[in-house]
Protein backbone atom coordinates (compact mmCIF):
# COMPACT_ATOMS: atom_id res chain seq x y z
CA UNK A 1 0.00 0.00 0.00
CA UNK A 2 1.23 3.64 -1.09
CA UNK A 3 0.16 6.25 1.60
CA UNK A 4 1.16 9.94 1.86
CA UNK A 5 1.80 11.43 5.12
CA UNK A 6 0.96 15.34 5.81
CA UNK A 7 2.30 17.37 8.27
CA UNK A 8 3.43 21.61 8.41
CA UNK A 9 6.72 21.06 8.50
CA UNK A 10 8.85 18.63 9.90
CA UNK A 11 7.23 17.69 13.37
CA UNK A 12 5.11 14.92 11.74
CA UNK A 13 8.68 12.88 11.33
CA UNK A 14 7.49 11.50 14.96
CA UNK A 15 4.19 9.91 13.47
CA UNK A 16 6.69 8.62 10.22
CA UNK A 17 8.60 6.78 12.68
CA UNK A 18 6.03 5.03 14.17
CA UNK A 19 4.21 4.27 10.89
CA UNK A 20 7.82 3.02 9.28
CA UNK A 21 8.91 0.79 11.72
CA UNK A 22 5.28 -1.07 12.13
CA UNK A 23 6.29 -2.28 8.72
CA UNK A 24 2.54 -1.44 7.48
CA UNK A 25 3.21 -0.18 4.16
CA UNK A 26 5.34 -0.55 0.59
CA UNK A 27 5.40 3.03 -0.06
CA UNK A 28 5.58 6.34 2.15
CA UNK A 29 5.27 9.61 0.68
CA UNK A 30 5.89 12.18 3.25
CA UNK A 31 5.36 15.97 2.60
CA UNK A 32 5.98 18.82 4.74
CA UNK A 33 4.77 22.21 4.56
CA UNK A 34 8.09 24.13 5.89
CA UNK A 35 7.53 27.31 4.00
CA UNK A 36 4.91 27.59 6.11
CA UNK A 37 5.06 26.22 9.18
CA UNK A 38 3.87 26.38 11.66
CA UNK A 39 0.02 25.60 11.35
CA UNK A 40 -0.32 25.90 15.66
CA UNK A 41 -0.63 30.00 15.66
CA UNK A 42 -2.63 30.17 12.97
CA UNK A 43 -6.08 31.04 11.82
CA UNK A 44 -9.03 27.97 11.25
CA UNK A 45 -9.30 29.71 7.39
CA UNK A 46 -5.89 30.17 6.54
CA UNK A 47 -5.53 26.01 8.24
CA UNK A 48 -7.70 24.70 5.53
CA UNK A 49 -6.41 26.44 2.65
CA UNK A 50 -2.77 25.12 3.16
CA UNK A 51 -4.23 21.21 3.93
CA UNK A 52 -6.37 21.63 0.66
CA UNK A 53 -3.26 22.81 -1.39
CA UNK A 54 -1.51 19.78 0.39
CA UNK A 55 -4.16 17.18 -0.82
CA UNK A 56 -3.74 18.84 -4.28
CA UNK A 57 -0.07 18.15 -3.95
CA UNK A 58 -0.67 14.31 -3.48
CA UNK A 59 -2.92 13.95 -6.62
CA UNK A 60 0.11 13.31 -8.88
CA UNK A 61 1.24 10.47 -6.36
CA UNK A 62 -2.14 8.15 -6.75
CA UNK A 63 -1.80 7.27 -3.08
CA UNK A 64 -4.22 4.95 -1.24
CA UNK A 65 -4.23 6.73 1.80
CA UNK A 66 -3.81 10.45 3.41
CA UNK A 67 -2.42 10.34 7.00
CA UNK A 68 -2.55 13.75 8.63
CA UNK A 69 0.35 14.17 11.19
CA UNK A 70 -0.41 17.39 12.52
CA UNK A 71 -3.07 17.41 15.31
CA UNK A 72 -3.79 21.39 14.34
CA UNK A 73 -4.41 20.56 10.63
CA UNK A 74 -6.03 17.11 11.66
CA UNK A 75 -8.25 19.40 13.85
CA UNK A 76 -9.31 21.91 11.59
CA UNK A 77 -9.48 20.00 8.30
CA UNK A 78 -10.12 16.66 8.25
CA UNK A 79 -13.66 16.92 7.39
CA UNK A 80 -13.33 18.89 4.51
CA UNK A 81 -10.09 17.01 3.27
CA UNK A 82 -12.24 14.13 3.09
CA UNK A 83 -15.29 15.43 1.42
CA UNK A 84 -12.41 16.44 -1.11
CA UNK A 85 -10.86 12.90 -1.56
CA UNK A 86 -11.92 9.59 -3.09
CA UNK A 87 -8.99 7.82 -0.77
CA UNK A 88 -9.88 7.40 3.27
CA UNK A 89 -8.07 9.82 4.94
CA UNK A 90 -6.89 9.56 8.69
CA UNK A 91 -6.13 12.34 11.14
CA UNK A 92 -4.38 11.74 14.62
CA UNK A 93 -7.09 12.77 16.71
CA UNK A 94 -9.38 9.83 16.61
CA UNK A 95 -6.37 7.65 17.09
CA UNK A 96 -5.58 9.49 20.02
CA UNK A 97 -8.81 9.31 21.76
CA UNK A 98 -8.85 5.90 20.78
CA UNK A 99 -5.51 5.15 22.15
CA UNK A 100 -6.32 7.17 25.46
CA UNK A 101 -9.93 5.01 26.30
CA UNK A 102 -7.45 2.11 26.27
CA UNK A 103 -5.03 3.52 28.75
CA UNK A 104 -7.38 4.35 31.25
CA UNK A 105 -9.50 1.99 33.56
CA UNK A 106 -12.23 4.74 34.44
CA UNK A 107 -14.19 7.14 32.93
CA UNK A 108 -13.49 9.41 35.70
CA UNK A 109 -9.73 9.11 35.58
CA UNK A 110 -7.80 12.97 34.83
CA UNK A 111 -6.76 13.16 31.21
CA UNK A 112 -4.46 16.24 29.93
CA UNK A 113 -4.09 17.67 26.50
CA UNK A 114 -1.31 19.43 25.81
CA UNK A 115 -1.61 21.05 22.42
CA UNK A 116 -0.67 24.15 20.21
CA UNK A 117 -3.39 27.16 20.52
CA UNK A 118 -5.55 26.33 17.51
CA UNK A 119 -5.48 22.62 18.56
CA UNK A 120 -6.67 23.63 21.74
CA UNK A 121 -9.00 26.34 20.66
CA UNK A 122 -10.83 23.53 18.44
CA UNK A 123 -12.26 21.50 20.92
CA UNK A 124 -11.44 18.75 18.96
CA UNK A 125 -9.92 16.04 21.15
CA UNK A 126 -12.05 17.78 24.52
CA UNK A 127 -15.45 17.22 22.89
CA UNK A 128 -14.02 13.52 21.42
CA UNK A 129 -13.04 12.92 24.99
CA UNK A 130 -16.33 14.02 26.88
CA UNK A 131 -18.23 11.99 23.72
CA UNK A 132 -16.42 8.81 24.86
CA UNK A 133 -17.69 9.81 28.48
CA UNK A 134 -14.78 11.19 30.34
CA UNK A 135 -15.93 13.16 32.90
CA UNK A 136 -12.51 14.90 34.01
CA UNK A 137 -10.84 16.55 30.67
CA UNK A 138 -8.23 19.41 30.74
CA UNK A 139 -7.20 20.95 27.35
CA UNK A 140 -3.98 23.34 27.93
CA UNK A 141 -2.47 25.54 25.02
CA UNK A 142 1.40 24.72 25.64
CA UNK A 143 2.32 26.22 22.45
CA UNK A 144 6.05 27.39 23.52
CA UNK A 145 6.95 23.46 23.43
CA UNK A 146 7.09 23.32 19.63
CA UNK A 147 9.87 25.97 19.44
CA UNK A 148 11.57 24.67 22.43
CA UNK A 149 12.09 21.21 20.72
CA UNK A 150 12.82 22.81 17.34
CA UNK A 151 15.74 24.60 19.32
CA UNK A 152 16.70 21.31 20.47
CA UNK A 153 16.04 21.37 23.78
CA UNK A 154 15.11 17.92 24.76
CA UNK A 155 15.88 18.23 28.80
CA UNK A 156 17.45 20.35 31.26
CA UNK A 157 16.60 23.88 33.57
CA UNK A 158 15.14 26.05 31.35
CA UNK A 159 12.95 23.20 29.66
CA UNK A 160 12.09 22.53 33.80
CA UNK A 161 11.33 26.44 34.02
CA UNK A 162 8.85 25.88 30.84
CA UNK A 163 6.75 22.69 32.25
CA UNK A 164 6.89 24.63 35.89
CA UNK A 165 5.16 27.96 33.77
CA UNK A 166 2.57 25.85 32.33
CA UNK A 167 2.05 23.04 34.79
CA UNK A 168 2.33 24.61 38.38
CA UNK A 169 -1.63 25.14 38.59
CA UNK A 170 -2.37 22.02 36.84
CA UNK A 171 -3.44 19.05 38.63
CA UNK A 172 -0.96 15.49 37.95
CA UNK A 173 -3.36 13.83 35.40
CA UNK A 174 -3.42 10.00 34.80
CA UNK A 175 -3.55 10.15 31.06
CA UNK A 176 -1.68 13.03 29.25
CA UNK A 177 -1.81 13.44 25.55
CA UNK A 178 0.88 14.81 23.49
CA UNK A 179 -1.32 16.38 21.05
CA UNK A 180 1.41 18.27 18.82
CA UNK A 181 3.78 16.08 16.80
CA UNK A 182 6.60 17.80 18.57
CA UNK A 183 5.84 16.20 22.17
CA UNK A 184 7.34 13.18 21.81
CA UNK A 185 10.49 14.44 22.18
CA UNK A 186 9.80 15.55 25.61
CA UNK A 187 8.42 12.16 26.51
CA UNK A 188 11.09 11.61 29.06
CA UNK A 189 10.93 15.20 30.54
CA UNK A 190 7.28 14.98 30.50
CA UNK A 191 7.43 11.62 32.02
CA UNK A 192 9.84 12.35 34.90
CA UNK A 193 7.51 15.64 35.79
CA UNK A 194 4.45 14.11 36.16
CA UNK A 195 5.48 10.74 37.62
CA UNK A 196 4.97 7.24 36.66
CA UNK A 197 1.09 7.01 37.44
CA UNK A 198 0.80 9.29 34.21
CA UNK A 199 0.23 7.41 30.99
CA UNK A 200 1.74 9.11 27.83
CA UNK A 201 -0.60 9.34 24.70
CA UNK A 202 1.87 9.46 21.53
CA UNK A 203 0.28 10.47 18.24
CA UNK A 204 2.32 8.19 16.14
CA UNK A 205 1.97 5.09 18.23
CA UNK A 206 -2.08 5.75 18.58
CA UNK A 207 -2.28 6.41 14.69
CA UNK A 208 -0.53 2.69 14.05
CA UNK A 209 -2.88 0.77 16.58
CA UNK A 210 -5.46 2.49 15.06
CA UNK A 211 -4.94 1.99 11.08
CA UNK A 212 -4.28 -1.82 12.16
CA UNK A 213 -7.65 -1.76 13.40
CA UNK A 214 -9.28 -0.20 10.87
CA UNK A 215 -7.42 -0.74 7.85
CA UNK A 216 -7.25 -4.64 8.86
CA UNK A 217 -3.21 -3.75 8.01
CA UNK A 218 -0.54 -6.71 8.23
CA UNK A 219 3.38 -6.47 9.09
CA UNK A 220 4.99 -6.44 6.03
CA UNK A 221 8.98 -8.22 5.63
CA UNK A 222 10.14 -5.52 3.70
CA UNK A 223 10.58 -1.67 5.28
CA UNK A 224 8.57 1.13 3.37
CA UNK A 225 10.26 2.69 0.51
CA UNK A 226 10.21 6.74 1.70
CA UNK A 227 9.89 9.80 0.13
CA UNK A 228 9.93 13.47 1.16
CA UNK A 229 8.68 16.67 -0.40
CA UNK A 230 8.63 19.88 1.54
CA UNK A 231 7.25 23.10 0.13
CA UNK A 232 10.39 24.76 1.34
CA UNK A 233 14.51 23.30 2.37
CA UNK A 234 13.94 19.72 1.12
CA UNK A 235 17.57 18.97 2.12
CA UNK A 236 16.71 19.84 6.11
CA UNK A 237 13.67 17.91 6.39
CA UNK A 238 15.47 15.02 4.37
CA UNK A 239 18.74 15.60 7.04
CA UNK A 240 16.42 15.24 9.68
CA UNK A 241 14.84 12.84 8.38
CA UNK A 242 17.44 10.58 7.94
CA UNK A 243 18.52 11.46 11.84
CA UNK A 244 15.44 10.77 13.24
CA UNK A 245 14.36 7.21 11.61
CA UNK A 246 18.00 6.05 11.89
CA UNK A 247 18.07 5.82 8.04
CA UNK B 1 4.57 61.43 1.49
CA UNK B 2 2.82 57.38 1.41
CA UNK B 3 4.71 54.82 2.40
CA UNK B 4 4.85 50.84 2.90
CA UNK B 5 5.86 48.93 5.90
CA UNK B 6 6.60 45.51 5.30
CA UNK B 7 7.00 42.54 8.23
CA UNK B 8 6.80 38.66 8.22
CA UNK B 9 3.83 38.77 10.39
CA UNK B 10 2.70 41.27 13.51
CA UNK B 11 6.46 42.00 14.99
CA UNK B 12 6.49 44.84 12.81
CA UNK B 13 3.79 46.99 14.35
CA UNK B 14 7.12 48.00 17.33
CA UNK B 15 8.93 49.55 14.13
CA UNK B 16 5.25 50.98 12.85
CA UNK B 17 4.89 52.54 16.19
CA UNK B 18 7.89 54.09 16.03
CA UNK B 19 7.18 55.97 12.71
CA UNK B 20 3.41 56.80 13.34
CA UNK B 21 4.57 58.39 16.43
CA UNK B 22 7.24 60.47 14.93
CA UNK B 23 4.73 62.11 12.82
CA UNK B 24 6.73 62.18 9.58
CA UNK B 25 4.03 60.47 6.76
CA UNK B 26 0.90 61.58 5.30
CA UNK B 27 0.12 57.57 4.55
CA UNK B 28 1.47 54.33 5.79
CA UNK B 29 0.72 50.85 4.76
CA UNK B 30 1.31 47.54 6.51
CA UNK B 31 1.26 44.50 5.14
CA UNK B 32 2.05 41.87 7.33
CA UNK B 33 2.78 38.28 6.09
CA UNK B 34 1.06 36.46 8.82
CA UNK B 35 0.27 33.49 7.01
CA UNK B 36 3.51 32.33 6.51
CA UNK B 37 5.26 34.00 9.33
CA UNK B 38 7.89 33.24 10.93
CA UNK B 39 10.75 33.65 8.63
CA UNK B 40 12.97 33.89 11.15
CA UNK B 41 13.49 29.49 11.08
CA UNK B 42 13.61 29.91 7.09
CA UNK B 43 16.02 28.86 4.79
CA UNK B 44 17.41 32.11 2.27
CA UNK B 45 15.57 30.98 -0.57
CA UNK B 46 11.65 30.93 0.57
CA UNK B 47 12.70 34.13 2.75
CA UNK B 48 13.83 36.14 -0.75
CA UNK B 49 10.66 34.91 -3.01
CA UNK B 50 8.19 36.01 0.20
CA UNK B 51 9.84 39.12 0.52
CA UNK B 52 9.50 39.48 -3.68
CA UNK B 53 5.83 38.79 -2.97
CA UNK B 54 5.50 41.00 -0.52
CA UNK B 55 6.93 43.55 -3.09
CA UNK B 56 4.12 42.55 -5.81
CA UNK B 57 1.26 43.33 -3.26
CA UNK B 58 2.78 47.18 -2.80
CA UNK B 59 2.51 47.83 -6.33
CA UNK B 60 -1.04 48.92 -6.59
CA UNK B 61 -0.97 51.50 -3.77
CA UNK B 62 1.87 53.25 -5.80
CA UNK B 63 4.00 53.80 -2.24
CA UNK B 64 7.16 56.69 -2.41
CA UNK B 65 8.87 54.53 0.26
CA UNK B 66 9.15 50.96 1.38
CA UNK B 67 10.63 50.01 5.24
CA UNK B 68 11.15 46.69 5.29
CA UNK B 69 10.56 46.33 9.47
CA UNK B 70 11.08 42.49 9.89
CA UNK B 71 14.92 42.05 10.18
CA UNK B 72 15.42 38.86 9.07
CA UNK B 73 13.59 39.80 5.92
CA UNK B 74 16.22 42.90 5.44
CA UNK B 75 18.79 40.47 6.32
CA UNK B 76 18.16 38.79 3.13
CA UNK B 77 16.28 40.43 0.64
CA UNK B 78 17.14 43.95 0.78
CA UNK B 79 19.37 44.34 -2.03
CA UNK B 80 17.21 41.59 -4.23
CA UNK B 81 14.37 44.29 -3.54
CA UNK B 82 16.11 47.31 -4.51
CA UNK B 83 17.34 45.86 -7.57
CA UNK B 84 13.12 45.46 -8.15
CA UNK B 85 11.83 48.28 -7.41
CA UNK B 86 11.90 51.92 -8.43
CA UNK B 87 11.32 53.74 -4.79
CA UNK B 88 13.60 53.82 -1.78
CA UNK B 89 14.12 50.67 0.12
CA UNK B 90 15.18 50.59 3.96
CA UNK B 91 15.80 48.32 6.04
CA UNK B 92 16.49 48.16 10.10
CA UNK B 93 19.79 46.51 9.75
CA UNK B 94 21.60 49.43 8.56
CA UNK B 95 19.45 51.52 10.90
CA UNK B 96 20.00 49.51 13.77
CA UNK B 97 24.12 50.05 13.30
CA UNK B 98 23.75 53.53 12.65
CA UNK B 99 22.06 53.66 15.96
CA UNK B 100 25.20 51.60 17.76
CA UNK B 101 27.35 53.64 16.43
CA UNK B 102 25.78 56.86 18.14
CA UNK B 103 25.14 55.07 21.09
CA UNK B 104 28.88 54.07 21.97
CA UNK B 105 31.69 56.20 22.60
CA UNK B 106 34.39 53.71 20.77
CA UNK B 107 35.28 51.31 18.69
CA UNK B 108 36.13 48.87 21.68
CA UNK B 109 33.15 48.66 23.28
CA UNK B 110 31.41 45.16 23.57
CA UNK B 111 28.47 44.71 21.24
CA UNK B 112 25.94 41.66 21.79
CA UNK B 113 23.45 41.17 18.88
CA UNK B 114 20.15 38.93 19.68
CA UNK B 115 18.02 37.95 16.53
CA UNK B 116 16.23 35.19 14.80
CA UNK B 117 18.71 31.91 13.61
CA UNK B 118 18.19 33.16 10.00
CA UNK B 119 19.29 36.63 11.19
CA UNK B 120 22.21 35.79 12.71
CA UNK B 121 22.90 33.15 10.09
CA UNK B 122 23.09 35.80 7.23
CA UNK B 123 26.06 37.93 8.74
CA UNK B 124 24.19 40.95 8.27
CA UNK B 125 25.18 42.63 11.31
CA UNK B 126 28.22 41.38 12.43
CA UNK B 127 29.81 42.00 8.57
CA UNK B 128 28.57 45.57 8.77
CA UNK B 129 29.37 46.14 12.47
CA UNK B 130 33.07 44.99 11.76
CA UNK B 131 33.08 46.84 8.42
CA UNK B 132 32.34 50.41 10.98
CA UNK B 133 36.01 49.48 13.01
CA UNK B 134 33.67 47.77 16.09
CA UNK B 135 36.34 44.82 17.37
CA UNK B 136 34.36 43.06 20.07
CA UNK B 137 31.34 41.87 18.31
CA UNK B 138 29.33 39.22 19.25
CA UNK B 139 26.11 37.78 17.84
CA UNK B 140 23.50 34.96 19.24
CA UNK B 141 20.22 33.64 17.94
CA UNK B 142 17.89 33.69 20.63
CA UNK B 143 14.56 32.59 19.29
CA UNK B 144 12.58 31.66 21.39
CA UNK B 145 12.42 34.96 22.30
CA UNK B 146 9.60 35.31 19.40
CA UNK B 147 7.19 32.71 20.72
CA UNK B 148 7.95 33.65 24.35
CA UNK B 149 6.70 37.50 23.08
CA UNK B 150 3.68 36.25 21.17
CA UNK B 151 2.42 34.20 24.50
CA UNK B 152 1.92 37.50 26.09
CA UNK B 153 4.84 36.84 28.32
CA UNK B 154 7.30 40.04 28.83
CA UNK B 155 8.63 39.63 32.51
CA UNK B 156 8.69 36.96 34.84
CA UNK B 157 10.15 33.83 36.37
CA UNK B 158 9.98 31.69 32.95
CA UNK B 159 11.64 34.81 30.55
CA UNK B 160 14.34 35.36 33.36
CA UNK B 161 14.80 31.58 32.84
CA UNK B 162 15.30 31.99 28.85
CA UNK B 163 17.14 34.99 29.25
CA UNK B 164 19.47 32.90 31.56
CA UNK B 165 19.47 29.88 29.14
CA UNK B 166 20.63 32.34 26.64
CA UNK B 167 22.55 34.93 28.22
CA UNK B 168 24.71 32.43 30.71
CA UNK B 169 28.12 32.59 29.62
CA UNK B 170 27.72 36.10 27.78
CA UNK B 171 29.71 38.99 28.87
CA UNK B 172 27.94 42.01 29.92
CA UNK B 173 27.89 44.42 26.47
CA UNK B 174 28.00 47.67 26.40
CA UNK B 175 25.36 48.18 23.61
CA UNK B 176 22.49 45.12 23.02
CA UNK B 177 20.70 45.34 19.58
CA UNK B 178 17.26 44.13 19.37
CA UNK B 179 17.78 43.11 16.08
CA UNK B 180 14.23 41.65 15.83
CA UNK B 181 10.88 43.09 15.99
CA UNK B 182 9.27 41.41 18.64
CA UNK B 183 12.15 42.23 21.02
CA UNK B 184 11.22 45.55 22.25
CA UNK B 185 8.55 44.11 23.89
CA UNK B 186 11.29 42.50 26.39
CA UNK B 187 13.56 45.81 26.85
CA UNK B 188 12.06 46.07 30.15
CA UNK B 189 13.49 42.57 31.10
CA UNK B 190 16.45 42.50 28.70
CA UNK B 191 17.25 45.92 30.50
CA UNK B 192 17.35 44.45 34.19
CA UNK B 193 19.23 41.29 33.30
CA UNK B 194 21.80 43.71 31.71
CA UNK B 195 21.91 46.46 33.90
CA UNK B 196 21.57 50.28 33.22
CA UNK B 197 25.29 50.15 31.76
CA UNK B 198 24.19 48.69 28.45
CA UNK B 199 22.08 50.60 26.00
CA UNK B 200 19.85 49.22 24.27
CA UNK B 201 19.13 49.64 20.32
CA UNK B 202 16.00 49.45 19.28
CA UNK B 203 14.96 49.20 15.11
CA UNK B 204 12.26 51.24 15.47
CA UNK B 205 13.52 54.29 16.66
CA UNK B 206 16.45 53.28 15.06
CA UNK B 207 14.92 53.56 11.89
CA UNK B 208 13.11 56.64 12.17
CA UNK B 209 16.35 58.86 13.23
CA UNK B 210 17.26 57.11 9.89
CA UNK B 211 15.15 58.03 7.84
CA UNK B 212 14.86 61.92 9.13
CA UNK B 213 18.97 62.10 8.19
CA UNK B 214 18.49 60.02 4.49
CA UNK B 215 15.07 61.37 3.39
CA UNK B 216 15.40 64.89 5.11
CA UNK B 217 12.35 64.25 7.07
CA UNK B 218 10.29 66.84 8.78
CA UNK B 219 7.69 66.64 11.66
CA UNK B 220 4.18 67.01 10.38
CA UNK B 221 1.26 68.03 12.12
CA UNK B 222 -1.48 65.39 11.36
CA UNK B 223 -0.78 61.91 12.39
CA UNK B 224 -0.37 59.34 9.21
CA UNK B 225 -3.27 57.59 7.82
CA UNK B 226 -2.74 53.91 8.66
CA UNK B 227 -4.20 50.78 6.54
CA UNK B 228 -3.81 47.08 7.37
CA UNK B 229 -3.47 44.14 5.17
CA UNK B 230 -1.80 40.18 6.01
CA UNK B 231 -1.71 37.64 4.25
CA UNK B 232 -4.20 35.85 6.73
CA UNK B 233 -6.64 37.18 9.65
CA UNK B 234 -6.41 40.87 9.01
CA UNK B 235 -8.63 41.33 12.16
CA UNK B 236 -6.22 40.16 14.42
CA UNK B 237 -3.83 42.43 12.88
CA UNK B 238 -5.83 45.30 13.29
CA UNK B 239 -6.74 44.35 16.95
CA UNK B 240 -3.41 44.19 18.29
CA UNK B 241 -2.44 47.61 16.30
CA UNK B 242 -5.41 48.91 17.82
CA UNK B 243 -3.58 47.76 21.41
CA UNK B 244 -0.22 48.88 20.55
CA UNK B 245 -0.21 51.70 18.63
CA UNK B 246 -3.29 53.30 21.34
CA UNK B 247 -5.74 53.85 18.58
Amino acid sequence: MKIGVFDSGIGGLSVLKSLYEANLFDEIIYYGDTARVPYGVKDKDTIIKFCLEALDFFEKFQIEMLIIACNTASAYALDILRKNANIPIYGVIDAGVEATKKALKSKDERILVIATKATINSQEYQKRLIDQGFTRVEALATGLFVPIVEEGIFEGEFLQSAMKYYFEKVQTPDALILACTHFPFLMKSLGNYFGKNTKLIHSGDAIVEFLKEKQKLIFKENKAILHFYASSDVQSLKNTAKIWLNL
